[in-house]
């Protein structure tokens, strides 16, 4: 496979890379716990989530609504108990990370029915009284705003998740959505109207009719919804063999024709049209027992999906950023097929590397000069270029050459290759014996694998104005360069050949 | 070029392989700075070496000897100040190190003349007065005993630097020499004979007369000295340019001859047959602006050096273990041919990495089954073997088989390589333009640059009952590999192989 | 109230403090979080516990035990997960601890009822199957062992917790109880016989009859149990307000008394006389919400407690070393009167410096002097002497005075008090209104009230030869002093006293 | 004696806190130092100062300036090596602070004689070529703009130091400072006018002669200096003891007027008035090894003097942040009478709070409303008052009562109290014996007497619409108070009297 570039220079290219704006957590409790954290750090210290999305903000482990009967008088008393939302919190403002709040589940006294979903079981019924929850929701965004002040009108709320399937939402009872929708959409923007609240956080099962009948429902209604939001999965059906799953990866244009459908429906509506489209949950499988997502295949994948949603969607947020995680059970092994960017004992998967090097494209590129299937090329302020070049292919390798014009005479150019060769931890794992829950000194060992093989060259200017970047992309692989004018200091009598 | 090695299960091979006993430093007025303790925290933290050596104990800037006159009245006031040398002292403890005290050189207050050496002027002359510097020597040990207790009593005492060279000793008297060995071994004898004190400390110059000598003398005075140390360097001599110094490297086995010269010297007396021979000093070249010190080259060269230096000495310490030096004057760059294993910023030097795997071996070693010119073989105690390739030659690669009797059905095969393309940070900083002082961005991309690069694999027994460890070593490269019996865990249902 | 002490330097008084042997703690899942393990750390580095005993390592949280139905098969498959066990026991070797195991609760699959305890819900009904609960009972242990090797051989196993009490073990069936722990130790020793188990674990509600019974049954068995274990609170029955329960302190005494009567029970069998008896769980109160935890009242109380268990018990562990718990609920507030050594945001509260203290003595005790109703005094390795003096009175000052015998000259006396006005951090936190969860500043502030108080001196032998230590103790007060040889350095022409 | 201040709530006073503007430190080359930056970190971890200044930038050890002569061809060459420079300035930024560059001293290589000054031998002679200094400085200069962007031009830049001492320009020759100023000045400019540059940096003697002389000579030569500097020592002439000096302070107003005069001088210029003073070096006493420094009485004295200063300067250094200092020779012993703020080993010293108080004042003051000799109050943000009360007595306590107008019912008094009791980390090292170097533990112990005591209350509203903040402050004391209006949150059941 070939990839042969040339730009003049005039070349600039619409590319909306949101992509740190948010990332996927599993259930809100899991933020209480160590390991869930050190994974947060680590992802926030590389690459630098802004927002933190994720279900069970008022499930029981949380502890937020609490029903208490008098053993003598028989009477109820409701609090709210913010201990542990403000542990959580703290730990997200440390880490440099707000949450996008998603409310839900049901608190189970609180909750009309006993459907629950998930090995941790929160339970996914309306609630019993509607004023009962939409007291304990003000009075949980008023509590944030009193500890953490103003910045919290600017955190996005998402009213549940996945109504769509009757696993997330009883009966998958749509008109019962809309209701909660309203009433909490009222009550939140009665208490302040600053507050952003959007839905209807619905997953790719009979998405058009939803999208569709959520938005004739709030134009009827006059609730002007501050965005709209959506899931994005890309895998086939699964296949089953005791703790895992196994897909097929679907056609990635199929996926973006699909979201390309709900934008549609959102501009069809003038007083929707251009609206936020936010993906609160995005990934390859949406099952956490995949072991695709450790493999270097969901890292190409990943990097042209990286590429491509913005064309559709404000934002993207990765389903998680770690592999603590509770869903399907506790995991039984490293690596278990998480969805997580890192797996336990911080160490950074494939998968990872895509979502920092997209992170760095973002923060260097002044404009973007080449966006293409295997390709995404930025100018930066250093009159330079950065790139990320991926090949999703599983058995050629792809040779990449980018003639670029060029200013300097030399410039340096910097690689980082992630590929099954260089940067594999889960085959590293698989070659000391595939342990469950590997001892530090092992940790350590398969971490050595876990970071890109570096490689840099001086490149000259052709006489025709362009430096030529090579790259050979090999199956799976994802690589970032950055070629920029090379600056000499030298010193007096320093001969870098020089061997007597 | 080729290796073939077929082990029968029988084989053991003496390696005395010291590696960590001891490393060399700038001067000790260095180690009060944050630079230095970081580059030696680095260090110790990878590798931990036991001891450290280094001049200038007594030179003006660790302000032990203080002699001041009262302006009225003119009396002298002699008195130690230990300030800087606790504080040195608890740095190095913290660090898990501990000194091989070089006594030297003279305070200027003390001294007989105005000889100094280097940049920082350290005076080489004589004592005006034995008494005087007997007192210091012994007050400063009996201080060091009362700080850290009976453990001093271990670290050895080595008596003034290089006498040989007259930079280092007014006119290399060798006479003057001996009078200051035997009044300082008597002193600290008769403080507490537990101290262990040694010599002559001299280089290769003229190196079997004052080695001959300096027993003939022990002998005839009746000095018990406790060990005998000299330096080792092995290159040819420099040419100058500017900043920088540039010289051959020497044929290894001239230098391990030189070696068995002392060693058969000390044997030739029966009050000394078999006493520890220590290099104080030891590494390719001698000056601290060789290029060559920063290079892979020097890796190789290295790794043959620790294979074989235990043939005739007890310990070896490579001057020295960081860039913090100023015997040349102050570094202007980066990479300026330093005899640093790491350089400045706590960048590992690839030499650095030969000593690392050099240590490693000494923990895993059970015993020795082959040493060779480009490779040494160890068994370890999980039933496997662990050893290390090199490959001095600047051109061709080394292809390395080595057939290992086998137990298990399975090894995993662990191999760190260190080569001029996967671990050959000088050439990053080459290519971004020799940055003099790099900035804390640059310093971190280019130690990106300086770490080896892990390959595993499974090995499975032959029919023969032997694994096949195979490696191709390219020039300058150095590899560490271990082979461990493969236990596998696993997990139901997961397949690393399977995908849909 | 005075206390004049004057001793003659023949004394030599019995003083068993094994006060670092065993801390209780939340149940083993909140080991996870990362607040458990902060408050953790922070008692490690200044106390040292060696075990940790608490409930809750087969409850589901942990996940341990799990049994899955297969879809289509209707297949059931046992699986242990110790994914989490190993995260905890990992996160307690690294802070020098290790458990002493309770074996309990019953994982819901395999209880036989749903009877559960406290707001986290722990099954405390038999098993089904006998069978089912000592296989998952030996492979832990087995696991364990292959994990971290034969030290898992000294961790102390106790079989369940307060069989006698009806919440803890379905009606505090005895005979129930006494075959779960045959079944228990048999399986157990028939592992490894080097496993230490022991039993009943009750509290003190019946508790000579079941002492009693238990160890009938042991010898009519020929169990050779390996210790005994039992608890001890030291309050009067509760009062409830709201979220809290307040209650008397009972006459310590009459504590001691019962614990005499359990050692009585076991010393009067021949196979069992003088067998260690551990005081699995200690405190004041038995409630998590109890605001006497928090207060120096509690700390006095301890003072006296710690200086007398040992005299009928092996260890004694305080119940609990932090305040993340669950058994009655999620915390509401910040000082809530739980059991822990130290608050939420490691704010260490009084009690805990009675522990410190006692550590510090245990640590330098060469042999005790003086043991009384208010101090207790040893000497120590420099020829001095340490102590604690506490005062349990409300409205009464303490003044001791202590006439040692004396060797040198000067002695330096420290001074640490924790009493009302020095070290009440829960005084601190009220006078800034009771803040539910202070914010980080918050917390810094309130630290700053929860250290000791140090005052130091100079005290001078009397002709008489000897020291006079001269303390006045505040009511709730716990004073440790140390008293040793003062040493002069001094420098030329320093004078601590001289102005000009 | 008693303070009794009674406001109305209309007062407004002038009041310029500009404590944290600059801070003094020991030469530069010892900010290589580890002992130097621990010590640095500490103060900016809880002072933080915006500037450092202290002499050495061009004495030798910082070697920026090489003379090389070519041992062949006898040719020099000029160098200029920032490798120090550089590590010290990125050592300042990690730590948040810059420099306030004082140019000075001369290189050897460039003197003009060989005067020099301190223990360390600063050269203090003009340059032989007024040429070669110029293009040294304005190399320096340019070298940081290309390394630290245009913050550079914000750094303050002082033209040598104290030129009216013999001791530190050869024969306190004002011509030829007033030559080396001009030469510096212009020079600079040139480079870049935004550089901002001062003089002429003397200190008491001959003080208004100088100051007038050199305004006199700014306007003839039309130089438009960006700000005066000078010196301020308060105390009298010294006595001298081994390595010690002792000296009386002076009395405060006679150095208060002197600035004044000074300030006069200045705003008699129509080009110069309301130029900006920085008194760039302050303390008591202007010697090293004068016990002053580490007492509680320095502490009250510099209380008034901070709350003072600023009606004459815009800044005042205090000489210097940290006792790493070898201006006398390197420090026998820990208390040694150094500048510092903070000891060796980071003990805070009394004066350490004085500064802490000043810097949070500075931060939390929305205005003054009291200012007097024993005290200074400030409005706070929270609706409080925080303050200041100090007590310089050597024998009388201070009984302060301050009425304040009130808005809220209640209000929490926190205190802070650093006095010879509570605060005074040189008793208790004298009370251990004075050990010269102590050890780590020594120095923990220390360390806890070393902090603020503190203490809580709750002040309610008087029928007149005040609080009363009553305080006694011991001799030498200083005290911290801030009274704030106290939310009271609770919990529900919980009473902080109640007992059983």
């Amino acid at each position: 496979m070939k990839l042969e570039v040339s730009l003049k220079g005039t070349e600039k290219v619409d590319f909306w890379n949101n992509v740190d704006f948010c990332v996927g957590t599993g259930r809100m409790g899991l933020a209480l716990t160590e390991e869930y954290l050190k994974e947060l750090s680590f992802v926030q210290d590389i690459i630098g989530f802004k927002h933190i999305r994720g279900h069970g903000l008022f499930t029981d482990d949380m502890a937020i609504y609490q029903k208490r009967r008098n053993w003598f008088t028989k009477e109820e008393t409701i609090e709210y108990n913010f201990t542990y939302l403000d542990r959580v919190m703290d730990a997200y403002l440390e880490r440099k990370i707000v949450p996008f709040l998603e409310l839900g589940f049901m608190p189970k006294e609180m909750a009309s029915g006993d459907n629950t979903i998930f090995y941790w079981k929160g339970n996914t019924t309306p609630p019993k009284d509607y004023k009962d929850w939409t007291d304990m929701v003000t009075a949980t965004l008023a509590h944030l705003v009193k500890r953490y002040g103003e910045q919290v009108y600017s955190w996005p709320i998402e009213v549940w998740n996945e109504p769509n399937l009757p696993g997330f939402w009883k009966d998958a009872n749509m008109e019962e959505y809309f209701r909660l929708f309203k009433e909490t959409f009222l009550a939140i923007k009665k208490l302040d109207s600053r507050f952003r609240v959007g839905g209807p956080a619905i997953c790719g099962v009979r998405d058009k009719e939803w999208m569709k009948a959520f938005f004739d429902f709030c134009k009827k209604e006059k609730l002007k919804v501050d965005f709209a939001t959506r899931h994005h999965y890309t895998t086939e059906m699964p296949k089953y063999d005791g703790h895992y799953t196994y897909q097929q990866l679907s056609d990635p244009e199929v996926g973006f024709e699909n979201l390309q459908g709900s934008r549609d429906i959102i501009d069809s509506y003038k007083e929707f049209k251009g609206l936020e489209m936010h993906l609160t949950e995005f990934n390859t499988s949406y099952t956490p027992t995949n072991p695709l997502h450790d493999t270097n295949e969901n890292a190409a994948y990943l990097a042209y999906q990286l590429e491509r949603l913005g064309e559709t969607s404000y934002s993207y947020s990765y389903w998680t950023f770690g592999d603590v995680f509770e869903e399907n059970g506790v995991p039984f092994s490293l690596f278990h097929g998480g969805f997580g960017l890192v797996a336990h004992g911080c160490i950074p998967k494939p998968t990872f590397w895509t979502f920092a090097f997209y992170k760095r494209l973002q923060d260097h590129a002044t404009e973007c000069v080449y966006k293409g299937k295997n390709a995404v090329v930025v100018k930066n302020a250093n009159g330079g270029y950065e790139g990320i070049l991926w090949n999703m292919s599983d058995a050629e390798s792809l040779v990449a050459t980018l003639k670029l014009p060029a200013e300097a005479k030399e410039y340096t150019l910097i690689s980082e290759v992630v590929d099954e060769v260089t940067c594999n931890p889960r085959k590293a794992w698989h070659d000391i014996g595939e342990p469950k829950n590997p001892s530090k000194e092992q940790i350590e060992l398969i971490r050595k694998f876990a970071y890109p093989f570096c490689e840099s060259d001086i490149v000259k200017k052709s006489r025709g104005g362009k430096i030529a970047v090579e790259e050979a992309v090999r199956p799976h692989g994802v690589i970032y360069f950055s070629v920029n004018p090379r600056e000499f200091e030298g010193d007096r009598g320093f001969d870098y050949e020089r061997r007597e």
